[in-house]
């Protein structure tokens, strides 16, 4: 296309984009406008993608890091042939596939779900990592970013991690309209503040005028053709662009144009252009499908290990049976275990160093292209990367998350280090999977199971080595647990997992020596819980006693009571968790200090028991 | 002090830190020595501290951002003469003050938990802002890094905020000691990769031989010397600097010395060395004390008013009352309405631009030197900065976080722009209150009653519009609830807040057209729960429907069994919550697609009171 042709296609971008908007009522398009030439230029000339088959495997990949310019994304799948104007139109309604934030869950063209901003280019480098170093189809990814959006750390995290791996294939078009929701940015159109910062962390950088489409045509060009760095394009634009009323003023941001009609026509009126999108070449994906048969790790029952030992040496193991599996940690892999993947993969590997929202943003990103991630760190500071759960989750991207030092167990190193949140942090996210292991023939079981299931899973490992009590045949079927303790006299049942469920063991010896029965459940798989075993229990033995090496709110306590919360009549319920806050003490004397270890769970049953027997 | 004198303080501090690891058989001594020199000429020559009175408003501001360095401050401490030597040596010790990680909650010297990386010198900057525009007592804050922790964004995040907020009364001191936990780091001894990333940000930087002191003497100097810019100090250092089996050695991190004897001996010995830290000038806090009663605004009974801007309101109308209130907010001040604080109290106001974890450690920051802060943001993107609010827990900072924009209520922006996990993050934190208002009345009175409590308050507003249900003089305790339709005959009890709890009152007025009784309680306080009102709603209704607008874990569903979860016998529980991924849709369609609104809530009454009818 020549430059007038692309200026056509721009401002049939930007109408449609107010029609869009104006249709639902709601909607960004003075965002949409502003970027609609770096689209339109995109479209036309750089990006290489097949419409039919979203999956090629050669397929360049587009991101839209700043989501809430929708109507631009929607317009442009319009002019590309994607969908029609009568869709384009259903905007942000009930049922539509065009929601007011891009999600892969509804349309196909669509990488990863934006609208938390600074979250694009983090999924888009973790993307480009896997196209250089896994896939090698030759693709490249685009990140259209807004301005407003590089005030957040995630953003230079990734901008540090691609610098770092040279990332070449990785093309940011930062649109730098100079003004946010709430009003102007910290930089204005000061490109150059843009530039250096980039330029800091290792990146190559173009400035222009982000509405010169023949300047835009050649930044694209010279990102291209930049070896051994990622590009940063620093477009200066502006909110609203090609209607006079709305152009880069404040106040209008997510907003329809006041007078739609009027802009319309300001902008030429609707035009019906369509745009050859440039397609990719052929390429095959390379990793094999995941369905070899892992060789997992046997351990005797009675030898003491830690379960993220367990974690490591399964993994390493399931890398073996699957070329598809891959392994990321936060700069802790000695720790969490994920090491032992690392020496037997190197290539499969991924050190993200102490940044984890990259390290969640980067599994994100490899999951998107179908691969397997494994990604590590202390469960505590999973916490850090909450928000990219939650949009991993909103896109459906398909991740295991394995959090290490799980609770008070962990010791001396004292609360920072101790994840007291993360169980219930995970089971509040859509579709999660929340797996709580004990002994590690049941970890290396879970490992290898979580590989296949759909969204977002997550593994709880300990510090401390604890005795294998299971037989590594036996098997843990995701939503079950075991019934470790059982009779006809059971008085209650104590329900633990992980570190909690031995002391639970230990408590129910000590309680049986006294005559009192107590059935024991290994609640191992968290979320989704077995309903049956405990509504069971409940019947059984009246009265459920919880212990968790978490706080009381939203871990094991809330799960079990989740199984009785239809309707179903449920027991008398005590639960014992993590109630005070914790200092420096060694393991036992924590788990003493919290009130769940073995001496705790025992004295809570007696006097339990003592209470029904008063009633 | 002379150098031989500084050098000799220097090696006093790497003993002491030795000596306390070996005592408590853990702890990171390696990465103490590293540092040692950097901290010895601090204290003896820069930093301005009197440590019988912490509190005193000249004192400059010491946090030790690489936490785990803390045998390192506790032997300063000793030095300064704050602890004993006996006291040393319980490092780690259960019910010593000196945890693995500092926390002020037990030293009044520390003004921030630290031990998750990248946290101290975003706190440290919340520090300097308040020095620079509040305190003005003309304070410097000291933040002592690791390298790495400079792979976190969030210390991106703060060196922009800093450099855009001109704080030269902010030095970062950066232990370039090459190793992090697991390795090497990204740019080892590349000073220069560190100091232009600094710049980029608009800071001053000094690289220096991080155990010259004579160097580190200057570079002091100089960085107390520049206006204008923060400064970092970028110091080039060993890692178990002076004891050749460990020094600059990998595999180390986080471990006692092999042979703490020899070690010590190759140190030099053990030496009693007190150094004399110069004191603060006299000077004396600006902000009056928060006694003031603040004239809320009142709200008419049937007006249709948005939480959010009684929020809004509320906190300019604190404001005024109150001189030691602040708002903060994350560049969505239009839509959390904090802007009608910014607009009274323009000195009072801080934007963080999009930088949630910023929005909070600012907030920590200025709690530390006794300001009440305000943040706000939309409540889903609160968990950006879960592992900040963690954090600040752990160190007990009182802080208020306002989350808008909640649950599926918002409508057409979709997921990403919903809080669905808010109540569970935040129910989950140590010691915090969880407030949800449904009307503009409650708002103001929850805005004024959040001021005065401990520890972390969150309070949670919607975007539309909601009738006003209470009168400007009711009361709202916390840990209280309201019962707002109750009879002799009520044949169950629906507990709803926030949005829901105006469909829960729709949905009981169309039961009782059909003669079907139910008792109403509005959960405004989500945390800490009433338990006597539900608990006696249970024994008299027989069964509990929980509505809420956010997902079923961890929410008002949980905080309401919390209510049973010592045993007490539990009524039948059914819980209504969103269990599907939204998409875009009207308020209205979006809460009866949830199952969440008035004609959801009846039928689920009627269900149930069939069923009990059955039984």
């Amino acid at each position: 296309m020549n430059t007038r042709q692309l200026s056509e296609l721009a401002q049939q971008l930007r109408v449609d984009s107010v029609r869009a908007a104006a249709a639902a009522g709601s909607g960004h398009p003075t965002s949409s406008m502003s970027a609609a030439d770096l689209m339109a230029v995109l479209l036309a000339h750089h990006m290489r993608y097949d419409f039919d088959r979203p999956a090629h495997p050669g397929n360049d990949r587009f991101v839209l890091s700043k989501g809430h310019a929708s109507p631009l994304l929607y317009a442009a799948y319009k002019a590309a042939g994607a969908i029609n104007d009568t869709e384009l139109l259903t905007f942000r309604r009930l049922g539509s596939r065009l929601e007011g934030h891009p999600t892969p869950r509804r349309l196909p063209w669509v990488e990863t779900a934006t609208g938390s901003l600074g979250q694009g280019l983090p999924v888009g480098v973790g993307i480009a990592l896997a196209g250089k170093r896994l896939d090698r189809t030759g693709y490249r990814v685009w990140v259209l970013c807004g301005d407003s959006e590089l005030a957040e750390g995630s953003i230079w995290e990734a901008a540090e991690h691609a610098g770092y791996e040279h990332l070449d294939n990785l093309i940011a078009i930062v649109d730098v309209n100079r003004l946010g929701q709430r009003g102007p940015t910290r930089h204005g159109h000061d490109l150059r503040a843009y530039a250096r910062r980039f330029q800091a962390f290792g990146w190559h950088t173009v400035e222009i005028d982000g509405h010169d489409v023949d300047a835009v045509d050649h930044a694209y060009d010279e990102a291209l053709s930049t070896a051994g760095q990622p590009t940063a394009i620093l477009a200066r634009t502006l909110k609203g662009k090609g209607v006079a009323s709305v152009q880069d003023r404040e106040g209008l941001h997510g907003k329809p144009l006041p007078d739609p009609e009027e802009a319309i026509a300001e902008l030429g009126g609707v035009r019906h252009l369509r745009v050859e999108v440039p397609h990719p070449a052929a390429a095959r994906m390379l990793h094999p499908a995941g369905s070899g048969h892992a060789e997992l790790p046997r351990y005797r029952t009675g030898d003491e290990v830690a379960t993220r030992d367990a974690y490591g040496k399964a993994l390493a193991a399931l890398g073996t049976a699957r070329g598809d599996v891959v392994a990321l940690d936060g700069e802790v892999s000695d720790s969490t275990r994920s090491e032992f993947f690392a020496k037997e993969h190197p290539d499969r590997f991924f050190e993200c160093y102490i940044a984890e929202q990259q390290l969640v943003a980067t599994s994100v990103g490899m999951a998107t292209r179908g691969w397997v991630p494994y990604a590590s760190t202390f469960a505590a500071f999973l916490t850090r990367a909450y928000d990219f759960v939650r949009m991993a989750s909103i896109g459906g991207a398909g991740i295991n998350l394995v959090g290490s030092h799980a609770g008070v167990a962990i010791g001396q190193d004292g609360p920072s280090q101790m994840g007291l949140e993360d169980l219930a942090m995970f089971r509040t996210v859509y579709g999660s999977t929340v797996l709580y292991p004990c002994d590690a023939n049941q970890t290396a079981k879970l490992v290898a199971e979580m590989a296949g299931l759909d969204g977002i899973r997550y593994l709880r490992t300990s510090r401390g080595a604890t005795p294998v009590i299971y037989s590594a045949t036996e098997e843990f079927p995701i939503g079950g647990s075991k019934v470790l303790r059982a009779s006809g006299e059971d008085r209650l049942t104590v329900v633990a997992a992980g570190v909690t469920l031995h002391e639970a063991l230990a408590a129910a010896d000590a309680l049986d020596r006294e005559g009192i029965r107590v059935r024991v459940i290994d609640l191992y798989s968290v979320k989704p819980v077995d309903r049956r075993t405990l509504r069971e229990a409940a019947e059984t033995t009246g009265c459920l006693l919880t212990v968790e090496d978490h706080r009381e709110e939203g871990g094991i306590g809330d799960a079990v009571l989740d199984a009785f919360a239809d309707g179903h009549p449920v027991p008398r319920v005590v639960r014992l968790a993590v109630r005070t806050m914790p200092g420096s003490a060694t393991p036992a004397e924590q788990l003493h200090a919290a009130g769940i270890d073995a001496g705790s769970i025992a004295a809570a049953a007696r006097a339990l028991v003592e209470t029904v027997v008063v009633r």
